[in-house]
């Protein structure tokens, strides 16, 4: 199949003008499938880093018990899950206004490396969060900290356990902003190969 | 410029036949160029992660002193990077062999998904790795375990900023296979666009 790029540059293999940027249905039906997957990933990936930040963000409880900004790996925790929830909403309002206007917020070659970059940046960032609040976690487990306040600590993991969600469909997501970028280099433009 | 791998499929521009493998000499220097930088990076990334998992390994400073395995963060430090030391290390090979003989190690396709897929993997383990590490390292900071024994912390921190070098060069490595992977589905062949 011809890809609708290559119909846009200048070639015009049937005798009628066509319009410029007309696709076939076939390719936009494709292309909105696959916009359609990414808003799943991005509104997946919102909801898990935004409860993971909430959780951690509340985890007090009196001021007996410990909070969780008295501890550098739960900061971190939150940090990172609420920059990505951030992203995250930027990055579905993107994706709806593309899925409704059929073109992206800012011009496309921006619009592929800013999705992709960001996208690996965060995924790595998440990660390294994650990981830093399990190690806390299980170095807490054994000291007085989770014997007497038991609820910090569950709410801890949770809120963890949420933020390694989120990583997961911030991969996702990755890997198409990846195959968008792909197209891109190859086809001059977003769509499919 | 036409690419290498145009003038192998079928095409047959000059009325003299062709040496099947022909490249121009720019194109050969350019892959020299591009390799060896690969071959560094996959040196670095061997070195370091080899270096920071043996830092680990013999961090016990006596019977009294704790053990780097009674911490499971440790563990996973010490395993991630010896896990990416020994797959740098058939890297390595492999980068040598492409570079001696002109010719991956398994079949093209094989070879550039292989590196991308395992990089990025591997990247991801280690940043995990050195991750929780140091949140373990600053939950010890605190305790009697350092005070007591100091060597035993030094040693670790030096073994994770170890592992953080390797992370940061398997990353520049995992640049350059991504690169290669686009090359590969752009031109059929690995090198360059």
């Amino acid at each position: 199949m011809r890809s609708p790029q290559a119909l846009r540059n200048g070639e015009n293999p049937s005798p009628h003008p066509r319009i410029p940027h007309f696709h076939s249905t076939v390719s936009v039906q494709k292309l909105r499938r696959f916009n359609s997957l990414g808003l799943v990933f991005r509104l997946a990936a919102f909801c898990f880093s935004l409860a993971a930040s909430v959780f951690m963000l509340t985890n007090s409880h009196g001021s007996a018990s410990p909070h969780w900004y008295d501890f550098d790996a739960f900061r971190f925790v939150f940090a990172a899950n609420a920059i990505v929830a951030v992203y995250s909403l930027f990055e579905l309002v993107a994706s709806v206004w593309e899925i409704s206007r059929g073109a992206t917020l800012f011009p496309e070659i921006l619009q592929v490396w800013f999705d992709f970059g960001h996208d690996q940046v965060f995924a790595y960032l998440l990660l390294s969060a994650n990981s830093a609040g399990t190690a806390m976690e299980k170095a807490l487990k054994g000291t007085d900290t989770c014997t007497a306040t038991n609820a910090f600590c569950i709410q801890s993991d949770i809120s963890i356990a949420l933020g390694f969600a989120g990583f997961l469909f911030l991969g996702f997501s990755s890997l198409l902003s990846g195959f968008r970028v792909v197209s891109f280099i190859i086809n001059g433009s977003r769509f499919h190969l």
